[in-house]
């Protein structure tokens, strides 16, 4: 998906959600576990009810991963099943050395090698340009770097400073000077909504890249702040959510109850949306 | 595996060698095409050649993610074929916030959850302490995080000068103390060999930690100065060659033109291991 089809599919959903399919095995509710394929049938059925409120999809590899040779199954089938509108993300946070990288680039990207066919996957920085860059050699598919990240150790080393910035500033600037220009039509850029202090300062570094923003709910983050400091006029986010969204009910009432948790921070996009156009 | 057991094995064995298997499908013999497994079959050739004359495997994931779910099961096999007495890394670099590192723990330590029962795994820092932490949550398994890697991008960011220091410094320095004044029997960290000159601080910085160093051979690193500089009293290196070994020939004669290269480095290390004891 381009940069201008997300942005139209933002305009014309009134939405910038992103569902995190971060599908627990262990929390499913029970009525789902006589499945052949549990995982896939929870998601599926997420699916259904919010395709027409979100634009994005995030299942965050590791939930398949643990699973083993099953899981990725059920990844390949999750994946088969969103629709086309809809932006996906391998969320992996994967990068080894450059023909490594490579690799991880064909098992997300090459539907040939694990029969997989994201939109873009997320990649850690630390090991620099060479394990980021195999990515963007696959037309058309995008990165999303992680720069400032939700949880408690993002303090640790992307808060350090260097020179007068912070590391994760060092991480904005540099990474688009690797892809050029118009970074922003392959590069996005991880932020957490638990940071919303410095979503400003991201902002000014990195002025249309797109902001994959999770920690919205769960992790405590405020979606009015997220909002009012990264959105740009293409719209320039997309937030996610994952567990508010999955595990509103544990019951046999879940896909409802996801729908309504997912229509209720539609609706308050949509309001964002109308502040900014 | 123990700290105590790795170095006794490195003494019995008189050699620090780590064969990475990361088996590239592309690349193999033609003749073992026709295996019904021949990732598996490969890696079999190549361990039943070198068992006797390394202390550790590493699988590069990324190599078994490419081929998708029947990858896993090459991984699988792969891992239960290594004898008990060497040490085994899934090369994974992984991390991700606290409670999905928490998964990638159990997919690589739990063998109920994806069939794997490594005893360790290499861990990515951007994330910082919630990210690594969840894997030191399965006794008597082991973090190896990566601080100064081999490949070029690792000037871009692990090279960045914070205070007086350069961030992988910071990271060797940070990381020890989250783990404690053991941390050697827990953590180790990437080292990569074509940073020579930078070796020598790193053990400064830490001096019990193993180090495992990838980099020699085929990326251009001598084994001479690492052990030069990163030899301990208790070995304390895990030196890796992958392409060198696995692909020494691309012919029938590939397992033992391999366990030819593999005994070539270790006779040179039992050389290094004499001057330190």
């Amino acid at each position: 998906m381009t940069y201008s089809e997300l942005r139209n599919q933002i305009f014309q959903k009134q939405s910038y959600l992103c569902v995190g399919l971060d599908t627990d095995v262990r929390k499913l509710p029970r009525h789902l576990l006589s499945e052949p394929d549990p995982v896939f049938a929870f998601n599926r059925a997420i699916i259904d009810v919010t395709a027409d409120l979100v634009v994005a999809y995030k299942p965050n590899i590791a939930f398949y991963e643990a699973q083993g040779p099953r899981g990725w199954e059920s990844l390949q089938k999750t994946l088969a099943y969103i629709p086309k509108n809809c932006f996906t993300i391998a969320d992996a946070k994967r990068g080894d050395i450059g023909n490594t990288s490579g690799l991880y680039a064909r098992t997300f990207f090459d539907p040939e090698a694990a029969g997989l066919d994201f939109d873009s996957v997320t990649v850690a920085p630390y090991m620099g340009h060479d394990s980021v860059m195999p990515f963007l050699e696959y037309s058309g598919k995008w990165v999303i770097l992680l720069a400032l990240t939700s949880n408690p150790g993002s303090a640790d080393f992307q808060r350090q400073a260097v020179n007068e910035q912070e590391l994760f500033e060092i991480v904005l600037e540099t990474a688009q000077n690797w892809v050029g220009p118009d970074s922003h039509e392959r590069l996005m850029f991880v932020v957490g909504a638990t940071q919303a202090a410095e979503l400003s300062r991201v902002r000014e570094l990195a002025p249309k890249n797109f902001l994959l923003v999770p920690g919205v709910g769960a992790q405590g983050g405020s979606l009015a702040d997220v909002s009012r400091n990264g959105l740009t006029s293409d719209g320039g986010l997309l937030v996610n959510a994952s567990r508010s969204i999955l595990y509103a009910s544990s019951g046999t009432d879940f896909a409802e109850r996801a729908r309504a948790e997912a229509q209720a921070m539609q609706q308050e996009m949509a309001i964002q949306l109308s502040v900014i156009s």
